[in-house]
């Protein structure tokens, strides 16, 4: 498939992927893809990533319920980033971090420090049973 | 520095940047920042990156003008990946990619192809003189 070809995968077969959540624009995550996920996406109409940490295909909320509902894909001018417009589903409003938070980027640097921002919506031990 | 250490260096001492704009909340790049330019951008409150194709740190429209104020920097879960609040200057609308467009992620996966959704601001060959 053409399209596929036309992202500059990196040596290990993957792109970086952010995902936005519709309406609010929030970057919600960030995490990668190779060819068999972002085709898998596309198919679904979800977010399936790779991970890294676990060598395999991840469609995101298979476990904690927290699926992404895919609207659009974009590609940068690189061609070696996407960029995805998402639903986060499964809680109202949507967790994509796996500490239970909306976003992934919940520090922020004030005074030499990471320094966290945005509360726990949901205790993991409960999403992750 | 500490904050510096916290941050999860790739082998090549990287990690991705993801630029947003202030009030708009639109993803305009993605980049890459060594520790040096991490630091260089905290201190000139203006968007510093790494090069990877010049290897070198690349002020942000140092050529263009189209610098990006930086407003608010913050770390992911995973200790591996950056979101700056920017404000992308020189231009009206602002202008984040070479080639004259606001974003960066300027081309949409429709029917199977990567289709181009918006327009060029400025021409680039009047940006790079």
């Amino acid at each position: 498939m053409e399209w596929l070809d036309e992202v500059k995968w990196d040596r290990e077969g993957l792109v970086p992927v952010i995902a936005q959540e519709r309406g609010s624009k929030d970057v919600l995550m960030v995490a990668w893809m190779n060819r068999t996920a972002l085709a898998a996406t596309l198919e679904r109409g979800e977010a399936v990533y790779w991970s890294r940490s676990r060598r395999r295909l991840w469609h995101k909320g298979e476990q904690s319920g927290h699926v992404q509902k895919v609207h659009e894909i974009r590609l940068d001018c690189d061609d070696d980033v996407l960029l995805l417009e998402v639903s986060q589903l499964g809680h109202e409003p949507g967790i994509a971090c796996h500490t239970g938070r909306h976003s992934c980027f919940f520090r922020r640097l004030e005074a030499g420090r990471w320094t966290v921002v945005d509360g726990v919506l949901k205790d993991p031990e409960s999403i992750y049973r």
